[in-house]
This record gives C-alpha cells, sequence and structure tokens, in this order.
C-alpha cells in the first residue's frame, strides 16, 4: 500500500476538515486517519492526513497542484510526503553509544520510518559500530580554529549523501548558525535534563546540586538558541537520596535514548507540525 | 457553545471520513475534532465526531433522521448527543468513601461531564458524605434473600431519578442481570486489581501471594460476567517486598480512584466505544 | 508495641552502626529497620534507627543522656521520638480545597502518623470541611499592611494548639521570616511546578509557554528563600499539545495532592534529613 | 576498596542487628550499608550487610568460620560474597537480539557487576554480535529428539566457563530439570507478559484479545514450573486502541530489556534473596 500524509495549517473557520477530507475522497485518496489540533490562543486550526494513494486518480504532480489551489483558498500552510520516498538522516555522535545503538536498534526492528544515510563524529571512537552496521561513516574533526571549515564540510557530506534531516546522539559540539538555518525543525537533538530546567553543561550535577527527586531528558529541534529550541518529548525518572551523579548519569542513558528515538520516529512519519515555539506531535 | 458528539462504526470502505464531514458541514455544524480507528483484524471503522452545532442550520430532529440515512447507506450504528442534555450518573457505594470522593471533587472543580442523580449503598455509613455534598442518598440494604427485592427497588430509583449510567465506586455487591442487561455498557466499575489477573475477591492479597512487583487497578464496563467486561483504564504502581498487604490496600486506593475518575469522565464526555470485547476510548 | 526513631549523623568512620546499634541492644530496644546513607561528596554518613522500645531497660531521660554521651563521643547530630507522642500539624489553606482533602482522607484512612491541630486560611471559602472533619479552623486575612500583626496572630495559634509541624496546602501567601525561621525544617509546601523550573508565579502558565511535555509537582520544606527549600518530593505527568493551560492546571491538582501528601507522611514518620540543600528521606 | 556482601536470615528475635554489626566490626570490617527486611507473615528475619573489607583483621577462611559460629547461635541461613571474585554469567538467547544488546551495552558502561563467560544459542543468527564483542559464542541446536544431550552439552560448556548464573535473554526454549534444579535461583529469565497474567506463548497476541490498557514484562527466576518462579522486576507501559499486536511487542520490547538488566544487576550484586515465592531485592 502507498500512503501519503498532508499536514496543514491555517485560520481556525468552518468547513476546513470537509474541504480537505473532499479534496483527498475526489482524487481517490482513502483516509486512514486525520487528526485535527485547534490551538486555542491563536485560533489556528491544525490538521495532518494519513491517506491510501495506491488509487489516486491523478498524478502525484497534479495532486500538488490541486492542494495548492486549496491552500490559497484557506491561507493554509501545507506539507505532502509520499511514503515511497524514505526519508534520509544524517545521525552525529561523538563518543557516547547508547543513542546511536537505540537508533540502529530500533531501525532494524522497523520502527523507525527512515534510513541512515550517514554517520558524522569529532571522533574516531564509535567507527567501528557504524561499520558493524554498514553505515558510512565520516570523522571530521572540530576545533575552535576549524569550527566553521568542518561545517561546511559536514553540510557537504550532508549535500552528497541526500540527508532529510539530522539527528545529534549526543554530539557534544554546538552547531553554528549555518547548519541550523539549512535544517530549520530538522534537526534533533537530545539533551539530558528536562528543559528548561538544566540548561547547557553538566544537567545531572546540576540536578544532584539542587536535591532533585525526578530527573529527565529531552529531544527538541535544535535552533540558533541553544537548549531552547520546541520540545518533541521529555521523560523523566525518579530518583533519591542514594544516587551520586555517576548513578544519575546511568539512569539518564535509559531515558536520553528513549526521547530521542521516539523524536525521530515521529519526525520520520511526519507527524510533528512546530508553531510559534511549541510541537504539536500527532500520534 | 452547544456541541454535540457523534460516535458510528462500520465496515471499513472509502469514503466515510469525507461522508460523514460533508452530513455535519452541510446541516450547519462545525467539526472541533475528528478522530477514527480502524480495527485491523476485523475491517471495522470507527469515527466520533465532536462539532459545534451552534449554528445547524436544521432541527435536532431533521439532524437524526439526515443521519439515520446516512447511516442506512453505510450500514452503520451510530450513536448521537448534545451537549445540552447532560447525563445523570447513580454512584452506588459500600463503606469505602476514597473513589466517592474523587468523583465528588472532580465533579465540584468541572472535571466531570455529568450530573450526580443519587447516590445508593447498602449501608448508612457515607450519607454523611452525600449529605455535605447535597446528592440524594437512598440506602438499600442487600442480603441474599432480598437481592431480587432491593434490585427492583434500585431499578426503580434510577427510573425516578433518570439515570443515565451507574458507578460502581467500590460497591461490594455483584449486580444480578436484571441491572447490567437494562444498563449494558453504561456501568463503570472498578476492580482493585490489574484484570485479568487477580480477579474476583482480596485481590491484593492474591498480589502479596504471588510476590508481584508491579500492582494496578481497573475501570470496565461491568457485565453479567464478574470482572470480564470490557476494560476502559488500568494503572499501576511499583510495588516491593516492604510492602505487606494493608501497604497494598492503601496504596490501590489511589490509583483505584484514579481508574474509575477516568472511566467516569470518558463514558461522560462519549468517548467510549466498545467492540467485542475491547473498548476504544478516544481522547 | 511502642516505637522510637533515631535520626543522627556525624562524620564517616568506622563503627557507627555497630555503636548504634550496641547502644539500642543495650538499653533493651529491639531494632527493626536500620538505615544509613553515606554522602559522598563531604564523608558524612546518616543513620536512621527505627525500634522497638516496649522492653527498655531504662527511662526515656536515661536514654537520652545515654544518647548525648554517644553523640558526643562522635560529634553527631541526632534527633530521638518516641511513638507515644503523635505529632501535631497546622493546615494552611486558601481556597483550593483538593491538597486539604487528600490530608484529611489519607488521615482517617490512617495513612498520616501525626495528628490535625487546627486549620488556617485567609479565606472563609473552606471552613465547612473543617466543620465536617471536626478540625478547628481560624480565619487570618492577610493584607500587605496587616501581614506582620496576622503573621504573629498566626504564630500564637501555633503556640496554643501546640503545633509540631505546618502544612501549606495551595497557601496563597508567602510566609515571612518569622515563622519560617522558627518552624525551620517543619513547614512544608507544595509548588505546582517541578522546581527548580519554573518557579514563581503561574507555573502551568509557564510550562505551556515553554511547550514543555511534563509537568510537575514539588514539595519541599519552605524557607526564606521562595520555593528554593530543600526538595522532598516531585511527580511528573506527560502532557501534549492537546493540553490547554486549564488542562494542566486540572492534571496538576492531582500530583500536588500526592506529593504533599508523601512529604507530610514522611515527615511525620521521622524520615527525613536535611543536609545542606539536600533531603535524605528513607523509606 | 574491596568489598563483601553478607546476606541472611533467621527468626526475627532480639539482637541480630547488634551481634551482625558486631561480628564485622570485630574482624576489622566497616558496613557501608545494612538494610534489613521484617517478612511480617512468618517472623523471618532478613538482612543485608555490604562493608569494606580492605581493613579485615582475619583471613577471609577465618571470617567464614566466625560466621558459621554466629550463624548457628541464631539458626541463621548465610551467604557470604566477596567483590574481588567477580560473577561470570552465561546468556541464552534464540533470535531476538535487544535483550542481549541491552545486557552488553550496560556492561560496557560498568552498570553490571559480573563478566560475560559465554553466549550459548539454539541459532546461529546472533554469533555476530558475539564476535563483535569478543564474547566466546556457542551454537547449540535444540529439537524434541536432542534436548537431553543439548542440555547436557550446555551443563557441560558451562562448566568449563565457569558459570556463576545464566541469564535467558529470550531464549526460546523451555529448560529441563536438569538445568533449572542445578542453577536454582541463579536462573534468570524474562517474560513478556505481567506474570502472573498472560503466562506461556503469546502474551502479547492474549494481552490484545482482553483489551488490557497496560502490557507488562517480567524478570523472575526460572523454575521447574514455567513462568512461575519468583518474581524479581515488572514493569508496565500504557497501551491504547490505537496499538495493535505488533505495536504491542515493539512497546514490549523496551520493558523487556529493562526488567531483564535490572535483575541481572540486582543478582550480580548479590541485593537479592528469595524467601517461598517471594524475593526481596535490596537497593
Amino acid at each position: 500500500m502507498e500512503t501519503a500524509v498532508l499536514k496543514l495549517h491555517c485560520e481556525d473557520v468552518k468547513g476546513i476538515v470537509y474541504n480537505v477530507s473532499r479534496f483527498v475522497y475526489e482524487n481517490g485518496g482513502n483516509i486512514i486517519n486525520a487528526e485535527q489540533h485547534a490551538e486555542t490562543i491563536d485560533n489556528r486550526f491544525f490538521m495532518r492526513v494519513y491517506f491510501d494513494c495506491t488509487t489516486l486518480a491523478c498524478t502525484r504532480e497534479e495532486f500538488q497542484q490541486g492542494l495548492a489551489a486549496l491552500a490559497s483558498r484557506f491561507n493554509m500552510e501545507t506539507h505532502l510526503s509520499f511514503s515511497e520516498r524514505h526519508k534520509r538522516m544524517a545521525v552525529m555522535v561523538s563518543r557516547y553509544d547508547h543513542c546511536l545503538y537505540d537508533l540502529l536498534l530500533r531501525h532494524q526492528y522497523g520502527e523507525i520510518n527512515a534510513d541512515f544515510a550517514l554517520i558524522v563524529s569529532n571522533h574516531r571512537t564509535l567507527e567501528p559500530i557504524a561499520g558493524n552496521f554498514n553505515i558510512p561513516f565520516f570523522y571530521v574533526p572540530v576545533t575552535q580554529e576549524t569550527k566553521e571549515s568542518a561545517e561546511k564540510e559536514i553540510l557537504d557530506l550532508f549535500d552528497t549523501h541526500h540527508v532529510d534531516f539530522v539527528v545529534l546522539a549526543r554530539y557534544m559540539q554546538i552547531l553554528g548558525p549555518a547548519i541550523t538555518s539549512r535544517y530549520q525543525h530538522r534537526i534533533i537533538n537530545v539533551h539530558h535534563g528536562l528543559l528548561p530546567a538544566f540548561k547547557g553543561a553538566r544537567p545531572y550535577h546540576q540536578a544532584y546540586e539542587h536535591g532533585v527527586k525526578t530527573i529527565g531528558a529531552t529531544s527538541h529541534y535544535a535552533t540558533a538558541d541553544l537548549d531552547m529550541g520546541p520540545i518533541i518529548e521529555q521523560q523523566t525518572v525518579r530518583v533519591d537520596h542514594t544516587h551520586n551523579v555517576e548513578t544519575l548519569v546511568a539512569m539518564g542513558r535509559d531515558i536520553e535514548r528513549n526521547v530521542l528515538s521516539a523524536a525521530v520516529k515521529a519526525h520520520a512519519d511526519d507527524r510533528i507540525m512546530v508553531y510559534r515555539r511549541r510541537t504539536i506531535v500527532f500520534r
């Protein structure tokens, strides 16, 4: 079965569900699932339609044109993708392997609806893992002096490997604006703290110092503003006085891999929409 | 704003979302949220449409007639309710008050979209609470000999008080078929075990004996088959060797009240559909 | 059975468990449970001993004197309490009743090892609840001008009613230093955010604005530094884009009452020790 | 630092904590953590003492002899282990790799206090993984006819590789009594259901059919009685009508690996005691 996902948002006026479902129906699509969300503050309506397009009565291009007309009528922003075109992801890592392994294993089990294009790292440490899983690996060291050229090299690698989106699987470098602006809302980062708490460096140390009884991890779209991009997923785990910083780090690994994988799955399925600084993550 | 909820299910064929949304649109309704579910095993399609009917272009009766025609065309089972008609619930209790209080307090906070019609109990213990919250209270003792007449009395009370659905808030009697058949899928029970495990009496003792590390509570529609009706909500809590039966009972109270209230809220909102022995609980 | 709790901390040197257990044993006590904690950073050892003192071979006073000698030898800070002396708590509320009800109901079920001394409020709203549960209620209005005299009145009430500790069950006033210093580590507050995130006013609004996917509540000892006292308990609940601020407030009520009750139970049982800004909460 | 763990249980009489701590102290050990548990039903007392034995004033053998004398006096069952002797584990797998990877990665991160002795499988599928992590791999096919000889071969492998305990990481064969009796309370299995519910085959299918709203996974000691051995750890995850059997299987993988690793860590640390059909899992 070939399927497609149509995401759109516009002012919340009467008849949108009807008009969108009619458009799909009249072009030969069959809606499997349609979800809506009304953002109460701004009177804004969001919709995601997942439909069977095996029996589409027109070409993909004609469907796109028809959609453009509909979008124009309701002043919609739309995004359409077809399942025959798998997204390609670049994974960036440093030395920690737990998030990388989690992505690799979930991909093998068919949980992630995207393909590994390449792995980029500022260390050689994880190269053997890439080899075991047959993923191209590129070592791009970064120093304060070489950062600009390194990022250019990375962008070239992304181009050559047709990268659709980027996953920072505990990549310990801050990306510059050349990358974050080019891949807006297409770079997924994991932060090992429950944002907006414990931004920046050493969040588990901060958590320990504050004596919190819950720690968390956050996946979010990376933006130029460090650790402030739209949050996609968060998970927490209870801690107590018996846990020192090392234990927090170990407990944190479990939720880091979970929140990152959840975000990657959602992004790969075109289930995320960003509005202002919030995300709508359809199911 | 006046709203309505339309629930329906039918064979999963092309165009249902389109035809249902067209029906609502052409009669002047405005869809706020529409949800679908396809039950993979039986090729069965379920839908719940929540719509603004303030500007309905026809009478409620005409809308019902139009819906009947649509239902006939797709061989649908449908259920329609309007927000101006609040559901009325009967709450049955014995001696434990934690579930009753939880319902009363959530109702006061506006979380439950239904009204208390009356409280029925086989004990006088909780009568003062009913008084404090101004709910009619009826003491209907039940013994093995009087069970039939007691249940008739209860059914008469339900009729007099226009009861739409029944909540068994730790009511320690098994209802007979006269009541369960009359209120099919309209009696919500809470069981203090994670069904289907630990059915019947003293589930926390069973859990303790088995040395489980997780206990749970379950809310479900009561049927003639004890503790086997369709499950609506379940919650669990971690336990360990330090917890004896009394502690399990205390920990269980927290999740009992939660699962019961969650089920009552969902039922009151017309968010539940039952198919075979499973429930679809829309959000 | 009469029991006692001995809490102590000192430098982590050899033989503390042995010497403390010998002291209890030689005075006729029988240890039911002993817990230890070593704070790695400061080489500090914490211990809580819960023991049967029914068959104590000396008077309470002699036991206290013997303990003082032991404490002196190891330079310990100690705290001893006997179960025959129930702690008395003052509960302060404003208009929200969910935390108050939770405390009252748990107390009725025997979950809280302390007695209600009185309820103090800056509103008359919850007076009927106090009446239903037969707890003395005092209305002490607070304005910017009367704050000092009001707090004096409150402290007098605490004295008259022999208050051991204070529970702020969504009391919407900031306590002045006269109260916080007098009841150091004996005032338990609930904050409706996951501290240290979302301090201060309207934490659910802050959470919504940040688009977080997890909200939380925190119970902690109130200090002069607003929302910065040692954290006792935290709980979280997952949220998503469908939840607006009102829904967050409703979901938050469930975890607010849980974290507050958990803290009150722990304090009443003498299970909490404070060290620097962290708490050790024994089981 | 060299450490040791002493586990014991006996009738709950006065002075056990004192006498045990004295024994450790007088032999030059220093207690880091001591935990107790009183099983209320049987008047049975359990204790685990974790102590620094770097400065032990006697040989290991003398310590063992002294312990035997103490045990005899209180009619104790005791178990003593020293940290210089790492436990060696055999991991048995079939085709699923998620539990195996989880163990391997946690071991690399230093979370598991034991060594991989070997991996045994009835399939060659996971042999490359063993190779990547440098663990000896043995392929021992099992058919109904060869089961007895295969199990003998496995026991010989365990002997040759000095196996202390066995981990069934989704090993899809039922072990015969030759193995289960030889390694009593030393074989850790993971079952992909929340035991005692959904024993035996295809638990996720059973869960789906019952329409449960929570699924779970269980790690337990394998005994001759299938899926009925003492439970060590359980975790649950919420599910709803949108999850079909395949999704339940995927969601289940996450909790399967968690509960198995938690059990292996606890066993490796000598934190588990079994009494009747229940486990005491110290922290």
